[in-house]
């Protein structure tokens, strides 16, 4: 057999010759709309590779970016890496110092950036060691060269030729530079190979899995500088579906009209998006036509908001898990035919609690404290452990391996696993309350208060307690106009959890988000510290 | 990133472990049907591993079977490939001096063979050099040691334990060794390597492809013998699919008992069969109720084939081209939303008159005389030429690559590609008939005939003629009771077909078919060489 390498350009030649007219649609950033296909599009990849070369980027170089959801950006993607660079996709929400961070650890001489983002460019511009060219995603009319004397993308492309031939390495180069959103020290980066990303597209596309085909319409939400915006950039064009780019605009207005015009039939982010989109239909009386599924993952999805987009827009939710660590995908909750015979209703409360079930590709097991296995019987919570193609090795720039001699990266989550490789996250080590010698599961608070009538965002954390430890505390931040009070909240729990998991406090409050979209738990953990310093009741 | 080994025992693990529960039914050789899950069937396979090691196979020996589509062949598939041994998969439809002439090729000391075969392997027996162990897949009850002295497979399985820990180890390694069928020559030995095959198995279970989910009961009626039949046996528990094994009746009233019982969603295999199951049904008059996707390959579909299960039992028809060297998927004829959009009527005929479209992970393109790329605008024909992972790059124990320095490997098919990746096969290269200078299709002409009311199989060869130097001959197979002569083909054809493609003469007579299920036209041509010798109508 040949040994062809799986390399990233494999999916732009394939996506060019089988589907050369199904198109990409992306919002531009103060632009029009921007149209073409996937042959117009592999003809724009070549000239940026091209330009990127006429820069000064050689094979092997990291070259970094600041940008949106856009088609320019894409074409990076497949530009950068496919000349053999590494495409660091910066993430524009980290702060300044961090953000500097990244591209000075990634040794960056090419920085390209939105136009919006400019000022943020000119703000850490002074900190980067190693940028020496500033180039600016933006056509001719709206570049703006500011303070780092930017050059313009359009500008830099009408000059190159089409018809770069996309030469062939090893499958094991690297590919992107992703950095973990470091909640704790500094940000940590993590290098997919081609193999990894091409194996990952062709695991996420399977039938069992995205199960994308040529008619599908797929609207990554998800940032592409955050894991590859889930791989999606990939696993559509290997199957043919048309892409539509948000741009930078996530706001229910932005993504209807996109979902409506350009008919998305699937589209995926993390839960924060969807609630504010759900809010949008509910306020303006709309409903999405076109969309059939929505995949949401970086947080466990709240229970109300699957059975609204099932209930009443008839729009399946599926669950995924994964990690800057895994490419990203690890599991996606899809359904199989022994849970379908218990009845829709069992069914859903599967898929919707659970934060996926095992794929091809992607091992799983549990460990206890002392690394021994753990029963797979949908009880046992342990260490979640992962491994396979697209699972890390060694952080980059490190000099140890991240995972013990048999491959297995210990994930930070306490999960569970069953007969049917579903799994359900308990918590994140870090998060677990650990409340008179038992633990009390934040994450499953959570879900529960999410679903109490009026509460937006519920979040829970341990705060320290003279006498169990630790014990659980709740911060709501609720629908306007909800009439919410702490009795209101205790009455809906009650039912519902075990009564030494009540909340010892209910605050009514705004919940703070990280970079990434998930719960700051290092923010509320810090604000509510010495809340039962004088202990009370449990 | 982990640079895990793509492995086929990978495979084995996962559907274990994600969709234990899901069945396998297999149809016995004299025996009961045989009935369990992915889990039992994982633990099978571990128990034959060991038992192949018992009897003295090594990692990189050659196991040898000669066995149809049941559950013992596909536990040989995982076992012998899975400890590192490699599995010869025997054609038993080929001439004893072949298949004795593949076994001694290979080098196998063990052979494993269905019972019903075991007087051709006592006719054989004399003429295997290397076999040391036969090894009868039956029961102890049934078990018949013959002449050549066979233990039994499930005495050996018992002794055995289960939970073998199946060896880590490069994905380069062979797996299979597959014989072409040898229709020139000697057969040729291909081998599959672990990673060919998981590819291949992921490519081939994409949505955009076959697009197996855990709700798909799959039945493969291509012999696990003839390239691994197309790869479902790896396509379908990567996906938790339901796996049917005809055994080896595919007789009409056999397989709808099964595709009734058992809920059969997709099932593929050569035209033949599918002749014989469409007449089945109709003169039974009973239809298909479960059944939705058909694959048909190994040679054209027959319009009309594809024409009655789509109008007839609403099921639809996709057409494949492939061969032993390609794993063997090379394309497959799904729809897309440009072709949709033009009715269904065009979509219906662009995916029933071409053998495929080009799917991620094949590369294609046609060539002319000179060696030069000829356009992909659906006119210009070609020699075809194929590359990729799964693609050949030298016959097993020969010492030179069969493929050129950019590693395209010739088809020997004639075919047009078009810009959607479209791929339609104008003839073989040896069919073509040369006539005044013209080419004219064979394939074409036997696609149109076989349209014709009363014919169940056309079959066209080139004949020398001393003006034309080759003319086309038709033979008609037609069906029972069926008035056809020559006026009436005739009739037929001129409508639709060029003059001068008209057959100089039509025979009436069965056509005789090769071993994997082809028009033998090395036959047609002996019979027929001299029919137009004194000239004659052109």
């Amino acid at each position: 057999m040949q040994t062809t390498p799986l390399q990233i350009s494999s999916i732009l030649k394939y996506a060019a010759l089988a589907h050369g007219r199904r198109e990409i649609v992306s919002r531009g950033i103060d632009e029009p709309f921007w149209r073409y296909d996937y042959a117009a599009f592999a003809v724009r990849c070549e000239k940026a590779a091209r330009a990127l070369g006429t820069i000064g980027v050689r094979p092997g170089d990291r070259v970094s970016t600041l940008a949106w959801n856009t088609h320019r950006h894409l074409e990076l993607f497949y530009a950068a890496t496919g000349m053999g660079a590494v495409l660091h996709t910066a993430n524009p929400r980290l702060f300044d110092e961090q953000i500097a961070y990244t591209l000075n650890h990634a040794e960056s001489a090419v920085l390209l950036f939105d136009r919006n983002l400019l000022e943020l460019v000119e703000r850490i511009a002074h900190r980067l060691i190693h940028v020496r060219t500033f180039v600016m995603l933006s056509d001719d009319a709206r570049l703006a060269p500011g303070k780092v004397g930017a050059v313009g993308y359009e500008a830099l492309l009408r000059t190159e030729a089409a018809g770069f031939e996309w030469p062939v390495f090893d499958e094991n180069a690297a590919a992107f530079l992703c950095y973990t959103s470091g909640t704790t020290g500094d940000p940590k980066g993590v290098l997919y190979s081609h193999r990894a990303v091409v194996l990952h597209a062709m695991g996420s596309a399977l039938a069992s899995a995205f199960g994308f085909t040529a008619f599908d319409v797929v609207m990554p939400c998800s940032s592409l500088y955050h894991a590859t915006a889930w791989g999606l950039p990939f696993a559509a064009p290997l199957c043919g579906a048309k892409l539509v780019l948000p741009g930078d605009r996530m706001d229910g207005a932005s993504l209807h009209e996109l979902i409506e015009d350009e008919a998305v039939t699937f589209t995926g982010g993390v839960p924060t998006i969807w609630t504010m989109y759900l809010v949008w239909l509910d306020e303006n009386d709309r409903r999405p036509t076109s969309l059939k599924r929505v995949v949401i993952g970086g947080s466990a999805v709240p229970r109300a908001m699957a059975k609204t987009f099932r209930e009443r827009y008839g729009v399946d939710v599926l669950q995924i898990w994964g990690m800057t660590e895994t490419c990203p995908l690890g599991v996606i909750a899809t359904p199989t035919p022994g849970l379908a015979e218990q009845g829709e209703e069992t069914a859903l409360e599967v898929i919707w609690t659970r934060q996926g079930r095992l794929q091809f590709g992607i091992e799983l097991k549990t460990v206890d404290d002392d690394g021994e296995q753990t029963p797979r019987d949908g009880e046992t919570s342990g260490t979640l452990m992962v491994r396979g193609p697209w699972t890390i090795q060694r952080y980059y720039r490190q000099d140890q391996d991240c995972v013990d001699a048999d491959h297995w990266f210990d994930t930070g989550d306490i999960a569970t696993l069953d007969a049917d490789g579903f799994m359900r996250i308990t918590d994140r080590k870090k998060d677990v309350i650990k409340s008179g010698g038992e633990w009390i599961s934040s994450i499953d608070l959570e879900n529960i208060a999410s679903g109490c009538p009026g509460v937006k965002v519920a979040a829970v954390v341990g705060v320290p307690h003279p006498k169990w430890d630790e014990r659980p505390v709740l911060v709501v931040e609720a629908h306007a106009g909800a009439n919410l009070d702490r009795a209101a909240i205790e009455a809906y729990l009650l039912p519902r959890i075990a009564k030494w998991w009540l909340p010892d406090r209910v605050f009514f409050d705004a919940v703070p988000m990280t970079a990434t979209g998930k719960i700051d738990k290092k923010v509320l953990r810090a604000k509510y510290q010495d809340c039962l310093s004088t202990g009370g009741r449990a």
